[in-house]
């Protein structure tokens, strides 16, 4: 792909969509034109990039003449819906959603993780789960170091995770709350304000849900590793945008905390945050419009003595979707592939 | 011990104290005088049990004269302060706090695990952390099935557990995002509204808070089992009073998923709370102000052949304090310990 490019955002006013088009123009993406798509609900919204208010049109069957990348995510069923015409115009697509990560023809990136596996890619490329990119980004220094034998996550994630009109729908419920009246959930399945509960993503016959076959299946194809056992939990809480998760991981020997907090300094993208002193360790507030995955409270696990106890906190719209997906746009462009 | 006694409640204003009062008359526990006392600070303040105002007295050398069971729940120093006065003037101590609770005289008890570790108490009997109280009720019926070989548990532990102050100061940090005032941490050590962050006790030198460390020694206390091994990451979220856990079990043999079923269903104290059409687990909201315990989403772990995961909710200043602690009152009275 040569640069500069003609893109079109997919879904451009959705969470993920707005903060597409704020990346696109702080990281001096090398555009050649931008074109703004969305459903029929949401076209003729107007959005301001470098100064220019531009329109959201509705995407049509004719949208992607001429457009080289489409960065999209309007959900699973809109990608699939319009890969095809995308892909026919001749434009590549990143993809937010689900609906092609686990296709064995779709490379499935984390650009500090597996650039290499962009080659070769049949136009329709796929942006990892948000919780996935958070927890592979800081284990696969260590996996890289001594292979991961098994992982046990439990997750703290934002509602932004469901969309924009969900977390307008939490903080009215706090609101509802506050006023003496009862919070009402349309969009969530339920209260989230001073509540929580298991992600309610489908259900699959193995008792874990979709969200949580996500973190299984996703994080053994970008690591190339089909059979890592993973076991996950689930569940949204009432934060506005980052993610935490709470990860024990059991190597094949012990893995001495040095030697963790070393590989984690060294690797770009994410960022020790441990003051033990002050007790400040990652927090979904301190996460918030940060590019970097923040990680600390790195412990020996005392029930097994090849474990390893880590937390982190990183910032869901950003690297775990926009980010990205632009970080994949811009390596698709920088090396040519 | 023969009734009916005379109490008095220790820290009656606190966020358990208040409970503790509650149960006293819901339950029609056999009193026969109730004597409230706190801190120079809450003396003075008026509560009411059935119907009548009782006024609130500073504790005292000579508070203890003529009381036969002391409810204590004002800390772990007030606790330490007052236990000697309490035991010299005859009384016995239901401590709350974890002052004592390691120590070898001093039985630490869950009515329905271990309630013959009462028998030939000092006059000092421990409740346990709350956290710990909680997940212990759902996998003690399981150990009892087949012993469990490890637990790796996350928590997301509400506000309540940081006391009244903490709550009314969280409420206060939504109000003031929401009206655009930065939100004010003073009990909390940082922002608890749309936040979230590791349990702030002490930190010990194996990189464990004491609150993770008491859900592994005191689980092991409860159990018997000096060698259990245990993980614990704990984590404080913005709920107001109920704590939930996710919880990993590992055994030596598989366990039926059916017979894990089973075994909830016959014990008192816990509800198993799985609907799996509506996607409707255990959430803090439902176990708030409920007596037991609820568990769910029962899963086999697919990470490990002998492994269980587990969701509980429960309410922290019921089950998780005064509900227990009235239960070891009650329990001392009718088996005359």
């Amino acid at each position: 792909m040569s640069k500069p490019v003609n893109i079109a955002i997919l879904g451009a006013t959705g969470a993920v969509g707005t903060e597409l088009l704020k990346l696109l123009e702080s990281r001096n993406f090398p555009l050649n034109s931008l074109k703004l798509l969305a459903s029929p609900r949401s076209a003729g919204s107007k959005l301001t990039f470098k100064g220019e208010t531009l329109e959201v049109k509705e995407v049509k069957a004719n949208s992607f003449s001429n457009i080289d990348l489409v960065l999209a995510s309007a959900g699973s069923s809109v990608s699939k819906v319009w890969a095809k015409t995308i892909t026919n115009a001749g434009a590549v697509m990143i993809d937010n959603s689900s609906a092609f990560r686990l296709d064995p023809d779709v490379p499935l990136i984390i650009p500090e993780i597996n650039p290499k596996s962009l080659i070769g890619h049949n136009k329709i490329i796929a942006n990892p789960n948000c919780t996935t990119i958070l927890m592979a980004m800081v284990i696969y220094p260590l996996h890289k170091i001594k292979p991961i034998k098994r992982i046990v996550v439990s997750t703290y994630q934002s509602v932004s995770g469901a969309g924009t009109q969900a977390m307008e729908e939490m903080k009215q419920q706090f609101k509802n709350i506050f006023n003496d009246k009862k919070p009402e959930a349309k969009i969530l399945p339920y209260p989230l304000a001073f509540n929580l509960f298991l992600h309610d993503s489908k259900m699959t016959d193995t008792g874990y849900c979709e969200e949580e076959m996500k973190m299984v299946n996703e994080t053994r194809k970008i690591f190339n590793e089909p059979d890592l056992k993973v076991t996950a939990t689930c569940v949204r809480v009432p934060v506005l945008r980052a993610h935490s998760e709470s990860i024990n991981l059991e190597f094949d020997e012990p893995f001495p905390i040095n030697k963790a907090r070393e590989a984690i300094l060294q690797t770009s993208g994410i960022q020790l945050c441990e003051n033990w002193q002050k007790n400040h360790f990652p927090m979904p507030v301190d996460a918030s419009n940060h590019d970097d995955v923040l990680v600390g409270r790195i412990r020996q696990d005392i029930s097994h003595p090849c474990g390893l106890e880590l937390w982190i906190c990183g910032d869901q719209i950003l690297k775990g979707a926009a980010l990205n997906a632009v970080q994949i746009a811009e390596l698709l462009i920088n090396k040519n592939y």
